[in-house]
C-alpha cells in the first residue's frame, strides 16, 4: 500500500493520533507502508473506533481523497514522516497526518500564532496587521486560523510585508470557512501553507474548531493574542500553548475594552505582555548580542537580499521615503503627497524602519526620522 | 525645650532622617525633648549640615514656624513620636518631621497610593476617578501629591465617593502647588489630611517633589499608576515602593498611547495588572473566604452604616437607581432621565453597585442589572 493510501486511511481514523502512528511505526518496524495491515493493528492498542475503520474502511471516502490530492496538487503528510513538521510531531494528540496546500517546508521554519477575537475592533485588526507585518518582516512564519477578525488580519499583515503565513483550517482543505476568506486563503496558499487535519469534504463542525486551535499552537514557537474577551477561543489556545510547553504573548488593552479582558487575564497569568514586534522577537531570542534584530528572513518570500540593518543599504523606495520624512514628525497621508508611494506600502515600510530605529512613531499618527 | 519646637528644629536640618532622629533619641534615652541639647547632638553622628544647623539654627525661620503651626491648627509629627504614621517610620531616610493639615488619624489607616501623569488624557482622568471612588468606598485612604491629572483626578474621586484621601506635598502646606488645586487640597483637609516634610514657606522646588514621592509610596500599602509615559516620575514613586518593599500596581492601556508605556513597563516588569478596584483590594487581602469585600469602611467619613453586601438593605436612593436600570442595559443619561438622580452621583452609585455584583458594565458606556 503506498504512504499516501496508508496516511488517508489513519487521517480518516477516528480519534487517531500522533502517538497511535508511533506505535503502529515501531510494529511494523519502521516501514511505513506496512501500517495498516491487519497483523500490524492487532499487535496495537487503538482507540476502538480507529481500529472499527481500520477493518472496514470507508473505500470510496478514502477513493475521493486520494484523487483530490492528485487533483489538487494538495501534499498529505503523515506523522513520522521527514515533511511532517516535529515540533508538532511533539505535541500530545497530535495529528496522525496533515493535508497541505501550498509549500511544505514553511511548516517547519520558526513560527508565531497569532489568534484572537472575531468580533474584533477596528483598532485590534490595524494591531495585529502592524504586529504580523513586523514579526514577518522579521523571519518569522505568521501561524493562525483564518477566522474572521484577528486572524484574518494577521495573515493579511504578514502577506502585505512580504512574508509568509501558514492557515490551519478546522475543515477540509476543499472547504475554506468562512466562505469571505477563500480570497485571502489563495493568497496565503501562494504565499505559504493551508493546512488541515480534516480530509478534503470536511464541512465546518463545531467541534472541530477547538481541536484546529492545538495545531495552530502546536505549529509555533509561540502564540500572541491580540484582541481576546473572557470567553473567547483564542484563551483555548493560549492555554494550548503552555501545556505544549511553548510562549504566550499577549497585547494590553484599555481596560474600558470588553476585548482586553482575555489578554489581561493572560498577562495576569504570566503572559509576555507586548507593545511592539522587538517584545516578541526578544523573547523568542531572535537578537543577537547587539540588540540588533538578526536576520532570519530566509523564509520570506524576497528573501536572499541584505537585512537594512545599521549601514547597510536601503532600497531605493526606503530612501525616498526617508527623505519625504525629514525629522519633522508627519502623517501618512503627508507623506504619500511628498512621496508618490501608496498608503499601503508607506505603512509597511515605516514599520520596518521602525524596527530598524530608523524613525519613532509619535502621537497622533505621527512618524519621525531619527538621527544616527 | 517643647516636642514642637524640637521638631521644628529637626524638621529643618538639612538631610536629616527617621535613622538620625532614632539615633538622637536612643542618645537621649527616649526623652524627645531632650533631642536637640548640645551634648545629645555631640555623642551622635550626624550629617555634617544638619549638625551645623542644630548648632546655629535660624531662629527666626522657627518662631515662624511654630507660630504658623499656632494659628493654622496643623500638627507636626516627630518620627517615633505616637502619631507619626509607623509604615512610614520604617522606610529608608523617613522624614524627620511630618506637618500635617487635617484628620491626624487618617495617616495610620490602610492607604493605597495613586499616581500617573500630568497631563492625563480625558480617559485616564476617568479611570482614576473610578477607580479611587471604588477602592475609597471599600475603605482604602486614597493617597497621592496633589499634581494636576492622575493625582487630582484620584482625590476627586475618593471625595466624590465620600472617602478619605491624603495629599503629600513638595512644599509648604502653606504654599499649595500648583494653584489651581488650592480648592481641592481645602476639600482633602476636610476630609483627610494635607502632609509635607516642608517647613511652611517652602515654595515649589525641583528636587523637592522626586523626595516627596518616597513619602507617598511609604504611607501607603502598594502604589497604583494609571497613565504615565516612559519617563514619568510616577516610575520613580512606584521604584520607591518596591524597594520600601510595597505592592505596585498599574493600570493597562492601548499600545498606541504614549502614556500606557510606563504602566507596561512596569507590569512586565512584575507589577500587578489592574482593570478594577477589586485587583487592588484582592491582592492587599481585603477579601474574606467568600470573596465578598470585607468592610473596612470605617475610615470613611460617613462610615458607620451597614455596607450594602449581599443581601444587606441598600439605599433608597440605590433601590431607585436598580429600579430604574432593569436588566436592559441602559447609558447613565438615560438613568438620569428616568431616576431624577444626578449623573455625578449615579455614577459613583453604579460604580459601588459594579463592585458588589449587582449590575455589570457593557460596552458603549452601559450598565445593565445581574439577576441575583
Amino acid at each position: 500500500m503506498s504512504i499516501a493510501t496508508v496516511a488517508a486511511k489513519l487521517a480518516r481514523s477516528p480519534g487517531l493520533t500522533g502517538e497511535d502512528v508511533r506505535a503502529l511505526t515501531t510494529q511494523a518496524a519502521g516501514d511505513l507502508e506496512r501500517l495498516c495491515e491487519p497483523e500490524i493493528i492487532a499487535h496495537v492498542d487503538l482507540p476502538p473506533a480507529a481500529r472499527e475503520f481500520l477493518q472496514r474502511p470507508e473505500e470510496a471516502a478514502l477513493g475521493a481523497d486520494l484523487e483530490w490530492l492528485r487533483a489538487s496538487g494538495a501534499r498529505l503528510l503523515l506523522w513520522g514522516e521527514d515533511d511532517y513538521p516535529p515540533q508538532l510531531a511533539a505535541i500530545p494528540g497530535a495529528p496522525a497526518a496533515l493535508y497541505v496546500l501550498g509549500e511544505v517546508a514553511v511548516l517547519t521554519a520558526a513560527q508565531l500564532a497569532m489568534v484572537g477575537a472575531r468580533k474584533a475592533s477596528p483598532l485590534g485588526r490595524a494591531i495585529a496587521r502592524d504586529m504580523a507585518g513586523g514579526l514577518a518582516w522579521a523571519g518569522l512564519i505568521i501561524t493562525s486560523g483564518l477566522a474572521a477578525g484577528i486572524d484574518a488580519a494577521s495573515h493579511e499583515g504578514a502577506l502585505t510585508a512580504g512574508g509568509r503565513t501558514v492557515a490551519v483550517l478546522g475543515t477540509g482543505l476543499d472547504r475554506v470557512y468562512p466562505a469571505e476568506n477563500a480570497r485571502l486563503a489563495g493568497r496565503i496558499r501562494a504565499a505559504g501553507a493551508l493546512v488541515s487535519e480534516f480530509p478534503p469534504g470536511t464541512g465546518p463542525q463545531r467541534q472541530n474548531f477547538p481541536r484546529r486551535n492545538r495545531v495552530i499552537s502546536g505549529l509555533a514557537l509561540g502564540t500572541l493574542v491580540v484582541e481576546a474577551d473572557d470567553r473567547s477561543g483564542s484563551l483555548i489556545t493560549a492555554r494550548r500553548a503552555l501545556d505544549q510547553g511553548r510562549e504566550v504573548f499577549a497585547v494590553p488593552g484599555s481596560i474600558r475594552s470588553p476585548l482586553s479582558r482575555g489578554c489581561h487575564r493572560l498577562i495576569r497569568e504570566g503572559a509576555h505582555l507586548v507593545e511592539e514586534p522587538a517584545n516578541v522577537l526578544a523573547e523568542l531570542r531572535i537578537y543577537n548580542k547587539n540588540q540588533r534584530l538578526v536576520s532570519i528572513r530566509r523564509h520570506c518570500t524576497n528573501g536572499g537580499e541584505t537585512p537594512p540593518g545599521a549601514g547597510a543599504p536601503l532600497d531605493k523606495e526606503y530612501e525616498m521615503l526617508l527623505d519625504a520624512l525629514g525629522f519633522e514628525p508627519a502623517t501618512i497621508d503627508t507623506l504619500v503627497a511628498r512621496s508618490g508611494l501608496s498608503g499601503e506600502s508607506i505603512a509597511s515600510m515605516l514599520l520596518i524602519l521602525e524596527l530598524e530605529g530608523r524613525i519613532a512613531p509619535y502621537p497622533g499618527g505621527l512618524y519621525g526620522r531619527l538621527s544616527k
